[in-house]
């Protein structure tokens, strides 16, 4: 390996919010402002409503320089199939991640040595979202020095919107998944454990359909394209919200090809 | 009651982040511009080090324009009392909250009608804050129209400075108080529930020091000050690092008159 392979390459992950430029922080525009190369997952998908929105962001976060490339890096097959067991569904994962990972490294290679790399994440690098662990097996790879910036997550959006605060009093906050959220409240209401109030993200099938039998005195408060232009909210008793939010969310989706939406119950 | 007194309050409820001018919303800066006057609790406590941030903060985002007025409001006696039992300890938040808003809607009918009166709040309105809920309380005694921003909370800044993603591939978030930790810990352990990786804020003695015996190996990942120029970090197993980081903690809260910190178990 020669010398010139070893200086480190900068990468910064950036969390820019969940939708609105309005989420973007201070420390987060400064960062992109100093990136030279984005790279993107291309993932084959129709989404030109979030491309346009992560482009105007550059646009308007780069007003006075010049604008960072978008390298767009092919997305390997697509990933976990959520109907899988836990353990098929975590190695699936792995593996889905080892493959972006080389994805990533062919082109960064290819990238002058002092580019400064940047991936943009929607909401908070820190939730359901696998940019740092890619990061951190491209590491493994290549020499890097790592910036992560936090950002707005979909969550915090919506409980903004809603003007509510998360936590009851003295209670816990339970940030999961729709593949998890059924399993998950039924094992800790046997038990008489507490979640507090649930946060469901990433549920394309607002599995909490199925705790209206159970539970349908639970308060949902669901938004989706929280803090875009075409934001949709409701809230209110499950049993009587949930059958128009299920609706409203086929419609949205065939509508506009995609929808990001996010819930509390409580 | 007059015509007058039924005009509209307009009140922001901002989150300004956990302490760094960078984590400041484009949106927050926006909110904090149309701000004409700051609600301020008066605690009587010496937090010199936060006022001055937070006057920067104002400082940086009006810096064209004329800064808002700063009105302390005379803080009731200190919130519950932590020891107490849970219902004692609602029933105190509650008490607490009716005191303070009565000393916010003394203040509120002194100023103009179209004055528009901000709350900044440290971190994000909708996690263990009670603006919010006070706000609200406001509501109910005079009309308002209340805008909430959401912004960077503490747990956010520390995921992002120790570079992690919060949960495990498939797993949850739990997010809980010192208060609540030992207890919601050894019942979900007891019945077998997953509460994924578990951020404790507001634990002011470190109550994971308790999970010591039981749980060695889990890791720790602890931040004080995070995103100012003080910030320490310490991450490792808790076995190992628990005696370090409360050594440290007290050491700066003697240094500092004050501590904020935050931490993950996972």
């Amino acid at each position: 390996m020669s010398a010139a392979q070893e200086q480190s390459r900068r990468i910064h992950v950036v969390g820019i919010g969940a939708g609105s430029p309005g989420h973007l922080t201070a420390q987060a525009a400064a960062a992109i402002r100093e990136v030279d190369v984005v790279l993107v997952a291309d993932k084959g998908e129709r989404v030109d409503e979030l491309r346009a929105l992560r482009e105007a962001i550059l646009r308007e976060v780069c007003a006075d320089g010049r604008l960072p490339e978008v390298v767009a890096v092919p997305d390997p097959r697509r990933g976990p199939d959520a109907e899988r067991d836990a353990t098929g569904y975590a190695q699936a994962v792995r593996d889905w991640h080892a493959a972006r990972t080389d994805a990533y490294v062919r082109v960064i290679e290819e990238l002058p040595e002092d580019a400064v790399v940047g991936f943009l994440v929607w909401g908070d690098p820190a939730f359901y979202d696998s940019t740092i662990r890619v990061v951190d097996a491209i590491g493994e790879r290549l020499p890097t020095e790592v910036t992560v910036v936090p950002g707005i997550s979909a969550f915090q959006a919506l409980a903004a919107e809603h003007q509510v605060v998360l936590h009851r009093v003295g209670e816990p906050v339970h940030v999961t998944t729709g593949r998890r959220l059924v399993e998950q409240w039924r094992a800790a209401r046997a038990a008489g454990v507490a979640l507090g109030t649930v946060v469901v993200m990433l549920d394309g099938h607002l599995a909490c359909q199925d705790l209206v039998g159970s539970d349908p005195d639970l308060t949902i408060r669901w938004g989706a394209y929280v803090g875009m232009p075409q934001q949709e909210l409701r809230a209110g008793r499950l049993a009587d919200v949930i059958d128009e939010i299920v609706a409203l969310r086929a419609e949205l989706r065939a509508q506009h090809g995609w929808v990001m939406d996010v819930y509390t119950l409580s």
